[in-house]
């Protein structure tokens, strides 16, 4: 089969390679289509490889079950589905608890095995995945649509979730950064919550899809973009900061506009310092009783969730796709910062 | 009457000034003890002064009704209580919501007017406060163990309520800095959670009073202090962290210990710069899911609980009294790290 | 001043008293909308007077600051707002917390004093209430459109917020009864979750209500009313079910059709008893872990909560109008059922 | 083997049975104690039969993995634990929230596959289990002791956490019937909560065990027990109230002493009806705000959380045990109110 594989550090290739073979707690996969996300492009940058062996990227993966593992219940070959990122213990406290993102198998500070970043992923005509990452999806759904949502949804959902009591009726919440994440963000906050919801982005045609997703105030981020938002809310601040950015000054620009006792979220990984201290409240500083939160993916229940929002056409991520040879094209420009909403590959 | 005053920067002088005149809404308190606070001593360091006049300290405050506003009801001449010191607006959102330590009248990142540190404080005969700020403790409780309560207890309550998610039965909880507040929130945990309880501080007579508090691992400050939580928490990190210190070096300590989805909170002030950025998780720094808090005093809620559990002999402040006239000699001590528990002046 | 005014049971009397007095606490409010309850129904059918004197029906009152009590700050002559239903002592460790609608001063199983229903009410020119209760509502709201807010938007929006847990995106809530409360129900739930919403009544014009609301499905109530509820939700029953009849029939539909771990609100007070027994769950019973609660008015914040909402219009409350002197002709038609909405009587 | 079984209603043999079989993903484990609960004794008086062959009893199991299956990872044979006895399916939405007792699978009403009460249960010298039930103890806790925790300890700790928002120090909780659970719930509530625990039970010596668990009041039931929780808390009643019988009676008194926006838990099975209806609260029905919920069994979160507790001292169950070929004499005492704490059978 074709895959799109990273063979050393930068370098991605169309390479032929056998169908996976599956254990009997397995399913083979037919991929319909696999989102390309920041992380696949910063694992791409690494000047070191992920592993010895080439690697398959790609961890937003839908298609159609091929082949079933042995001790494999309940699923049946044709069913259309999602896979689930994070293949987790199932079996440690947070397993249990539903918490299945932070793993207490993958240690402190890692993140449980995702495929793409670590076991091959979805970007090639087939992957195989354990039965447990299996979500269905029903018949309605494109295969472009249901991709993005195994993490460009997932991950503001799980983000969004962590932040239900700052987003009571009439909070105002930021979106930094409108890319693959930030257009769904908006678009969960508007279906789920009755907040205000003000986009922040650099550029005016990120900003027209944050209207389209139904943002209630646009602002180009500037000099005056935090002074802006206080006034916008009375020199509070928002109760809920989502930063899909991550740099330094997207994180300055969270810290100064967070409201006290409200929320951010930390979610696009640039590495950005927020410049936080303990010292006293006053001034531009993280304010009394806000939380800083690095909210990484979701959980299932989170997915599912997702998929039951884009099954009754609640949420619709834009995509633009491409051919899985074109695969260079597409990161190349995802760097640019030229994708409207997120770039797909179709196998 | 006398009251100690801070009359310029650095000088405290115990003064002879009227006694307060109240207006319709307030009560005049009879102080039967000033707790003496680490925000007094920093006050006491500022290099500028707080207010024109003179400033009587002390947010402490314990003491007995003397004489009642017109307008006030449901309170008796001769009642005792303490003195909640968020003197807050009572009618803004936060405030209707419980959340009176975050009023929106104090703007973002104020704090609502506190007795000594903005209107006259509690460091003399008599104090002046809103009758709203007034919770009655009741005929056994001393005002030495009382006075403590209102913010030495207060504090570190409303920061464990604030991670009621992560103090579930057997998860680990590090106290680092066993003074005033430390040593009450081992108690608080011990009594209203059933967690392992980890304390530290540079001191060992601060551990031996945190094993006399409840504390099931005492942990002298060191270059292993981190690893070796780990090593207690198999390699995961404590569910919660409360920095009553508030340092680099302990803000660095509380991020490298906190488990993924656990709560570090800071409550000590010292203006410590925690360095946290939004990269990947991984190695020491913040893990995915935990969340960093500036906790603020709390709510009114809150003392109402303290007071409920001094009450029933769950909780016992330490204190070394001290006569109003030797507030200086108490300072000091308390400076030099010398203070079992907390220091309360006796007017 | 005219006021309408409950003389005897059963007896309603447009009478002329004098404008009400005002202490310093106290606000005077000329009213602009009073709306009409099944509660101001149920007391206009009581056998026995609810006092001795003359009582001034009415607890939705919308209006304008006339005249400000010697005490009152922050308020203005000519302020228009609401009035909060809930007078509540404002001290207790319930009105502390946020939960003035269970106010410890009113005692276990009463409710606090609430105007029109102790207190003179709104169903006159004016009105004399405590500054706390009332809740500006800027200047487009229409009095007719806000006076309803103060009840039949307040009461369910804090029968939903006790259901968070349940309204995740995708679950499914039933609302029983598409009259005053019911038809605002249906928007605070589209607007506030993401959950498919299921309307029941006996009537089919509000039914068509519901829908123009927007609910997602509608069930003439019937025999096999259950029936349908579970097969529409695979056998499980409904996340949420909301009874704003309370009869014995709608309560036995509820306890039939909710969910396990779900939540049964009883709202309306209709006196049906919903047949609950302590044996194992199974057959048509209660199923395990689902909640029953008695739900009453709201709080504050729940209340500025719908203000926000329906100042931002997402929420429109259907309202017939009439003029106070007609208000017998209004509550004929109230109890016939023929009225559309909310029906709001114009001083 | 030697197993307990019900042979026919009403009969229990002491029988010779193969040695189960197991599965690739089960575990085969050796009993080292079984507990006896209500239910059994429920399940042995009813007048049909619950299944064709005759069924093991027992679904409080403690002992050693005997025998892994094929697919089973991370256990090992000699390892020491109990069984979870909620069999659920693992991958529906509420398993997958860590809410496996009301698992989707076993449909609305019903409850998960249970050893003892489907599958064959521990009174015999091996169990078949499937791995994921198993969740191990370490290597102090005897067998008698830890197989409680099962059921005895799982049900109210899980009760007790759905009531976490009424447990606040200071509370007043109250315990009806001092038996199996309800000697295990007063200790849970002591150590994870600091409310104030009034026992309620028709026998002095179960109160004797009561007071030995921690409580703080202990009332023998009669005609003014209502009166005296009303009395002991002002007249509001009480925060929380488990009811660990389910009759009539207890119903009854659990209606008329829970406070406002309390929580009434109905563990005990016995059938009772608390008479509730949807009128205007007041007098002695349900007030407003309280919550009624039919509790069952727990998560698997619950279950290592009551390991923990008992792992560190903090929870003891009382035991009373018996050799397995002596249940009928254990029954018997069970029925006659006679065991003080739980009977536990040893193979």
């Amino acid at each position: 089969m074709r895959a799109m594989q990273l063979t050393a550090p930068g370098t991605l290739e169309l390479r032929t390679i056998p169908v996976p073979e599956i254990g009997p707690g397995d399913l083979l996969v037919r991929v319909g289509a696999a989102g390309i996300c920041h992380s696949d492009s910063f694992v791409l940058g690494l000047p070191f490889p992920l592993r010895e062996d080439p690697l398959t990227l790609g961890h937003e993966i839908a298609g159609t079950i091929e082949a079933i593992g042995a001790e494999v219940v309940g699923r049946a070959v044709g069913e259309r589905g999602i896979v689930y990122l994070c293949w987790s213990c199932g079996d440690c406290r947070e397993c249990l608890r539903g918490n299945e993102n932070v793993c207490l198998a993958a240690g402190r500070g890692a993140m449980p095995p995702c495929p793409g970043l670590g076991p091959d992923g979805g970007m090639a005509e087939y992957v195989r995945i354990p039965a447990s990452a299996f979500v269905p999806i029903g018949a309605e759904l494109s295969f472009a649509q249901a991709a993005p949502l195994a993490d460009a949804a997932l991950t503001p959902m799980h983000a969004i979730r962590g932040a239900t009591d700052q987003l009571w009726p009439g909070a105002t919440a930021v979106a930094i950064g409108i890319g693959g994440l930030g257009h769904v963000a908006i678009q969960l906050l508007k279906s789920t919550t009755e907040t205000r919801v003000i986009a922040v982005d650099v550029s005016a045609e990120k900003l027209d899809l944050a209207t389209a997703c139904g943002a209630d105030i646009t602002l180009l981020a500037g000099p005056d973009t935090a002074a802006t938002i206080l006034e916008l809310t009375d020199g509070r601040g928002a109760e809920a900061v989502f930063d899909f950015v991550g740099s330094d000054v997207t994180a300055k620009l969270a810290v100064e506009t967070v409201a006290p006792n409200g929320a951010y979220r930390m979610v696009g990984l640039a590495g950005g310092v927020p410049g936080i201290d303990s010292g006293p409240a006053g001034g531009p500083g993280l304010p009394w009783g806000a939380t800083v939160r690095k909210s990484y993916g979701g959980t299932r229940n989170d997915l599912t969730a997702v998929v039951a929002l884009a099954a009754e056409g609640a949420l619709r991520v834009e995509v633009e796709c491409f051919d899985l040879a074109a695969a260079r094209t597409a990161f190349d420009r995802l760097d640019a910062g030229a994708i409207r909403g997120r770039a797909v590959l179709i196998p």
